[in-house]
């Protein structure tokens, strides 16, 4: 297989860690270029003791310059930086003709004002919001064969919007009625220095945060509401808990009355029976993330409520699987005329 | 401080065993007995060592007899027992003149029939329903003083009960759209050896479990609909989490059209400002389950969401202790004549 | 790539389960039988749904049947099953033309009255214990090339075996002084509905056992013996802590008085430099377990005491992996004259 | 009880927490300064959440002055700061006519070149060090009595000292041969934002460190040479594993020989029978921390190794009570003249 030359920019996070955990072994990729401005001059296997004896983990980390990137001979590049700082080097690589995939929130959203928004500060590169594809494979593999910006979804979202969208468009569920109740593993806020992260303050503990408007809620809702064709507005409840990775989440929402519940299994059983990284686990199934870390599956389960007429939404990946690292490469493949699966293992 | 003669049927679970935790203790409290048909013949200390070298903490276990209970001059008998096994005990008790603090599900439904939908069985003790208490005690002292079978409530229950009443009493919230999402230890699942219990099937693991209608479900609703004066049903998601004890509710709601926020702050100011167990976080503010673990406090936190004029109610209960035997403990207290916080510490 | 028949007998414990998730990628591989006599009947993904969607998993478990395992063609068996039990089909399967790869104690010990001083009862196939060979490939690859019944090593001896073999080998340490000290993840213990596995009695809790003379005893000072030329019995302290899985090892001894320090470093990369599943940390580097967790790698680094004269050697590796299935995987390739690292991965 | 005006300096540590939540409730203490530059100006409530409606929690933070401490008319101070920070506030408020008790290693060493050695650099106080008692109070109540300086022992030393402590005055074991083997949960490393202590790099995690010359090392062999009444030099093996708090130590040693193994179980007996916070789980029994946490209790259990003549001895302790706060509360008693208990609830 031919290899395609790859960078990481922004390699030394949690997210840069799955990246290279994928890319390392990944038979169509050598990788190139690997960037942190904290770990310039060490190797990966330095950095990631994980990594050593990996073939390409004696790779050194660089500072992050597109020139330099672009003088590797890389065709492709994987952002896993801030949100602000993404678009920047993005618009840079791109002007040198990579492609290039953004784990950050900067290409999303596809309006700027959104964006200004929920992130607090002017969109840093309005003019590449049209080319950017919002990169869920299962949805829109054919935008993302076509396009050289690929911005990758975040980790709740991607557990929220699989489960829902099958069911806003064929137009079984009340979309003011939605309740997504999210949990999340702790990598999911990141490899910082942080006293809320430390081990003593996460284990045995659980809690709410970012209610209630948590910044996912804005590419959540601009998907729904393309999907639903109409504004749709929900409720976002996350939560951290003490795992390492995985999300699972919940979501309800009211079915339209008169409605068979036995359509909201068929509506994700048409979506998804082709989708190689959706599992469908049945009505009264619920997902567990322990089955899906390390993996880049989607496990979704669902129930009905006769009671309240909600259908409930089980779902479970990993944050920094399918959540991440795992669908981003799952959408290079996809740009890269390869199997959607290739060196994304089974688990 | 005078001692009360006190019994603990079913003393060998983890509910038990926080019970022995508090009344071990307890300055008002003689432990007389304690039961478990498994552990029948050895000492507390032998089947819990963390208890070793406790005053009382070599009494035996006996099997769960009523005369032999009777016979040891118990006053009050706390049962941890399962439901339907409960009320047995519970009824030989009351007949040989103590009081009865249950801890299981046989006497927290006012309705036999309902019970009877949500445990699969008729109610075991219909006539001994309409003398029992659900004991909550921030919201029933006075009958709880009066009584002798009281039905203390649920871990679940007692964490979206408490935040929702105030607002539903006050009328602030539409009864049908509340959505309760539940994450708890495994602890509530009890001390039952289970493959799905064991620690390499928890650990590393989040999972919705026993939607749509969990057993508690009954009682939830059943006190719901009592405050809010007409039919209250919702939905509840409960999930396991990876922690031994703890319980973090996230609760939504729609607001009335018009009302003001501000009001669901004063509505829980006006129900808890003086409730020795309850500590209000306030707006904003995330309750943690690591805060309150291995003490008899809830805390409860809010937010309002004006994009869905949804109110937020976050709360955190050990769910061992204000969630089972702390809570147990102080209604014991206040059933006694004692002050409602005796032997249970501040955490 | 050919691939070869391949049953798993005893396919539904934490071994089995790591045994699927290595072999149903294994290129060289193809899996025509699972046995389990509690999940007979169920396909892998029922049993394991963190298989679904693997090519294989389908397969259905049935009864642990020599003549039924040999119909299928299969031609070689994995053992995952109690001590006392694998001796038994090792021979059936043996029998007919069948190669086994025994993951029980049953044929590590080249003598049986050790095995029945160590395991409580006579040696189950006595005549089968010199065709056995103790599968440490790094040790004894030769030797496992040319065998039809490799015995491969438990989880802690693997961990304390490789450290030392080449220091007794080169006479650098003194044989009476050693002190093993491990710590294990709670899979080791085995996938049992047993009270002291739950999460609740795992997690927050640390604890010794198996003192003084756990049955890995037995296998550690044989081959320890076997590389000093002379009789070596050693202290071994194992523990469980609350990790799913890994396993680390301290061992601590006494060199002999006048050797130069650096001679240790020099032994282990005189040993190891080429093995391609040990990882050697250099001196003043201490192994951790999350960073060998899901692979076959085992992680060794060392220092020394001048004050005490004595070199510490600390390894980790997962004890499903390098200690049990991943080993198991790399003696069959061996074996099966494939590469060593074929289906193992890297992580 | 009379109250003791009681300052903590340097609370908003894990040390510092747990002196918080033990004298917060303390019969004999009226706390009534604490200090952390960190968190000057808030209210204890608002640091630690934990101990909101705590009499005594809404005490504010102060700057770390000995006028001001003194002006409070605190009669004891805990210092719970790092080493070499210590010295200079305790000679400040020895000066100010305050006791001392002391939690870092400033005071624990009588040699200030020991503690240049171990700690890097010259003693701060060296004149103080005849003063200081090293405060383990089953071993010197006495002396505790009497000073007003003490050195509260480090969390490693008390669970080793206290099981050695007995065995080597009564020349039961070969010194020269001793193994301390511990394990500490992540409070032990302090509450720093620091990567290496986030929950995903220790979750899912065990690994040796500070191997061999960890600086608790130099209080340990002061104590144990005292007790052996000659220099006694040991390997001290020490590990971070994934539980919030609690230390287990397996320590082994040779017996001398011909010497009855059943002294071992006496001398323990012998020297703990009366001592409230230490329980004797007697031969073949492991200590397990999740029996003590939230204790001042240490258990202690041995085995006997007939094979290499070893004795095991098995402790295990809160690190934050038995090995910090609890005995220091504990040696506060002792030496105020309170009942040694009092306020240490007894889990």
């Amino acid at each position: 297989m031919k290899r395609i030359k790859t960078a990481i920019v922004g390699a030394s996070g949690y997210t840069g860690m799955e990246l290279l955990r994928i890319l390392l072994t990944h038979p169509g990729v050598e990788l190139v270029a690997v960037t942190s401005r904290a770990e310039a001059g060490k190797r990966i296997d330095q950095v990631f003791p994980r990594f050593a004896k990996a073939a390409g983990a004696e790779l050194t980390f660089s500072e992050p310059d597109a020139d330099a990137i672009a003088a590797t001979g890389a065709e492709v590049a994987f952002l896993a930086l801030p949100h602000g700082v993404a678009a920047e080097i993005a618009r840079a690589l791109l002007e040198r003709g990579l492609k290039v995939i953004d784990l950050s929130a900067d290409f999303r959203l596809r309006c700027p004002a959104l964006y200004e928004e929920f992130y607090g500060h002017p969109h840093p590169a309005p003019d590449l919001l049209e080319k950017a594809v919002y990169g869920l494979p299962e949805i829109r593999a054919d935008e993302i064969k076509a396009t050289s910006l690929i911005a990758s979804p975040g980790c709740y979202p991607t557990s929220i919007l699989l489960p829902l969208l099958p069911l806003l468009r064929e137009n079984l569920i009340e979309p003011a009625t939605i309740v997504a109740n999210s949990m999340s593993g702790v990598s999911g806020a990141g490899r910082k220095a942080d006293l809320s992260l430390l081990f003593c303050e996460c284990n045995e503990s659980a809690r709410a945060y970012g209610v209630p408007k948590h910044r996912h809620l804005s590419e959540i809702e601009q998907e729904l509401t393309l999907a639903a064709g109409e504004t749709v507005v929900i409720s976002f409840l996350p939560h951290l808990i003490p795992v390492n990775s995985g999300i699972v989440t919940t979501t309800t929402a009211k079915i339209f009355g008169g409605a068979d519940p036995e359509l909201i299994g068929k509506a994700l059983t048409s979506a998804y029976a082709d989708a190689r990284f959706v599992r469908l686990l049945g009505r009264g199934k619920a997902a567990d993330t322990k089955m899906v870390t390390g993996t880049n599956f989607i496990d979704i389960g669902w129930e009905f409520d006769p009671r309240t007429n909600r259908v409930i939404l089980m779902s479970a990946e990993d944050n920094l699987g399918k959540g991440a690292g795992g669908q981003a490469v799952q959408s290079f493949n996809i740009m890269s005329g390869l199997d959607e699966a290739t060196g994304l293992g089974l688990w």
